[in-house]
């Protein structure tokens, strides 16, 4: 018998009937004799529902009143889905996020879990209920209600797994695991059966569409084994794990990740000095406006070259402000590109392999494509490519290391 | 200066623009220097969506989650009245009953407030800020969400009015304030500008339409002069307060109440012994069917004539709980009318004025009106009539005790 957290998105619970099938799920989670805390989200539409009524009143709501406001949503599913679990026999108690209680600052509308008191919901699963909790929400010291931003439920399972130090926490969501790659670019995708939080973590570009990024930080920071399973197929899904439980043999690579949101600017023949990259990237940070890849190369005459990528969205804004800058540093000229795409390989396993970066590169070049930045990690290597050869990239790198076929690990608990 | 408490029910906030209008007024009473807590009840319509969700799942939801679902009503309304205030410019809090923390019983969907802690509405009051409360709702002991049954939302401002010492609490309705009879009746019924706790609950069969009764009962145990206005119109209202207040030169009669929902029931040649009376209604309270007027009178023979009045839902149910009670005591006969409505005269006068009693049998004797049964209260007489004449027995009451004309009192504050 072991204590499981599952939490279901809005989708999952998004009518009557799916509340129901979740039910059904947890029903069978507590005849296997395990004990089950179910963490839920508003029903799909809801939280739209209820950001329009106060956008009908202002254009930027009153923070800790959007929090109140938009904290019933995820109140009415736990109500919901308790009675749903009364319905089939068993005993199941609902919670909003004060009356846990999951504590927080008073950073209304992204706020950040401090602590969270496991009494009553000890005290439940010890008296045989399911606990079920409203996720995304919590309470700050002063007692004023919380939210922690979009997507924060799966944050929510995951402290929640953390405090009561969970066997497992479910995360259950509209894909049956995560992937080699996307299964809308390589035919041969593979569901990984196990995959690390650190590698999880760099393949955000597709995982990010699974689990919140934060909430997988989260999870390796506590060690809570997390898993990413389809709300409403069977199947075994992708456990997350620490990296020492699977070293043996393990392949050196996960999996292919890919992004298309990005916009490469460089500024060319700036005068080498120390402090150069500051002067740049300095403003751009200054104006919120995130930095990916970053490359630098000294040239011959004493003048560097400094491309950097950021999101297509800031593509303009990034660029004015450079031009600035480069008026100011005397630099030769501004460049930008937004028809790009980063790919990366992605693998602990590439720690203590050489040769990982070689491979890429000969891949790449044996289906043509020519590589314009590299940027590399512990455990992953990126490049950017023009945009038109990303699926051509994508499907030779898949295939050049090896994942086309049998997911990389079976068996998994 | 002085301390309002004012409840908007749920017609009063049923959309964004009459939320803006209720923040408007609220803002006016700011204005003029006053400070404010308001309650507001669910936007019209959404407590009935959430419980259709609950029963889509069960015939009768689990009264603790029932309160769970129901409760985020409120909370929704507080938070958007919340923003429409601070719109205005005015400061202002949303607290949900567990925040305040309004203290209650454990009594699921149909709790009793024990206790309201007003230390944080004082600071936010002292700090210059509007207090926005959800109505119907508060928290037990173990943290549980309550609610305080249908209506509960002006037991909530009274309550609130009470802990606070609020100077007056004014309950927003869709009428202008209370009658001396209803308007659809006699055309010439007239607002009253102040009447008693006592009239306006024995004035129930209309009052009921305005106030919750148990919300008066409240007010008048804890003196909260109480104030019923109009949502949407500007006015006076009715003040209800305590009866020392008026007493000078108060006219004999507050009103004229009536109900169309009674049916009689009449048991004839009851043996005549101790404990008739409980052997015949002990079964009917049992069945929990309220009775009304009871009547009942010696025959010559040793017998008895008991009669009593029963809501009309309640008349077949009763009647053949009654024709066993026959059975078993050897009874004559069972005898029931649904045709039947009680008329009242009510004023608090009539303690130190005799003859109302008089006055009342000559007016409708007078338009030829027969009396079916007779019962009086220490501020009420109650007639029993045949239906048909009820508007007629109406009219000719309210003429005949000079109701029809002004208002029995002017300039309420």
């Amino acid at each position: 018998m072991s204590l499981i957290v599952q939490k279901f998105g809005g989708t999952s619970v998004g009518t009557i009937e799916r509340i129901g099938q979740v039910a059904d799920k947890v029903a069978r989670f507590r005849a296997e004799g395990h004990d089950v805390v179910v963490v839920v989200s508003a029903m799909s539409g809801e939280t739209n529902r209820l950001l329009g009524l106060a956008h009908e009143i202002l254009d930027e709501p009153v923070p800790r009143e959007l929090d109140a406001l938009l904290a019933t949503g995820e109140q009415v599913t736990t109500a919901l889905l308790a009675m749903a679990l009364h319905k089939r026999g068993l005993s199941a108690r609902s919670y909003a996020g004060h009356q846990v209680r999951i504590l927080t600052d008073d950073a209304h509308t992204k706020a950040r879990i401090r602590e969270i008191d496991d009494a009553r919901l000890h005290a439940d699963l010890a008296a045989g209920r399911v606990v079920v909790v409203a996720g995304f929400q919590g309470v700050d010291e002063q007692g004023n209600i919380t939210t922690l931003g979009r997507g924060g439920s799966d944050t929510t399972a995951v402290a929640l797994a953390a405090a009561l130090k969970a066997d497992e926490c479910q995360i259950y969501t509209d894909v049956d695991g995560v992937y080699t790659t996307d299964p809308r670019v390589v035919d041969g995708a593979r569901r990984l059966d196990r995959i690390t939080f650190e590698e999880m973590l760099e393949m955000a570009s597709m995982g990010s569409k699974v689990l919140q990024i934060r909430a997988v930080e989260f999870a390796g920071k506590y060690q809570v084994p997390l898993r990413v399973l389809h709300s409403f197929q069977d199947g075994p899904g992708t456990l997350i794990t620490l990296e020492e439980e699977h070293q043996m043999e393990t392949p050196t690579i996960a999996g292919i990740a890919f992004n298309r949101d990005e916009a490469k600017l460089t500024i060319l023949g700036v005068p080498d000095m120390p402090g150069v990259a500051h002067r740049i990237l300095g403003p751009i940070g200054d104006a919120n406006i995130e930095v990916d890849v970053i490359v630098q190369n000294v040239a011959d005459d004493n003048t560097t070259d400094f491309t950097f990528t950021v999101g297509r969205g800031d593509l303009a804004r990034a660029e004015a402000i450079l031009k600035e800058i480069a008026d100011e540093l005397g630099a030769r000229e501004v460049r930008s590109d937004s028809r790009i795409a980063k790919v990366s390989v992605v693998g602990v396993g590439m720690r203590s392999h050489a040769g990982v970066a070689s491979q890429m590169f000969a891949a790449l070049a044996g289906v043509g494509i020519n590589i314009q930045m590299i940027t590399t990690s512990e455990i992953k290597i990126s490049v950017i490519i023009e945009e038109k050869f990303l699926e051509l990239a994508v499907r030779a790198l898949h295939s050049s290391f090896g994942l086309d076929g049998e997911p990389r690990e079976e068996g998994a608990a």
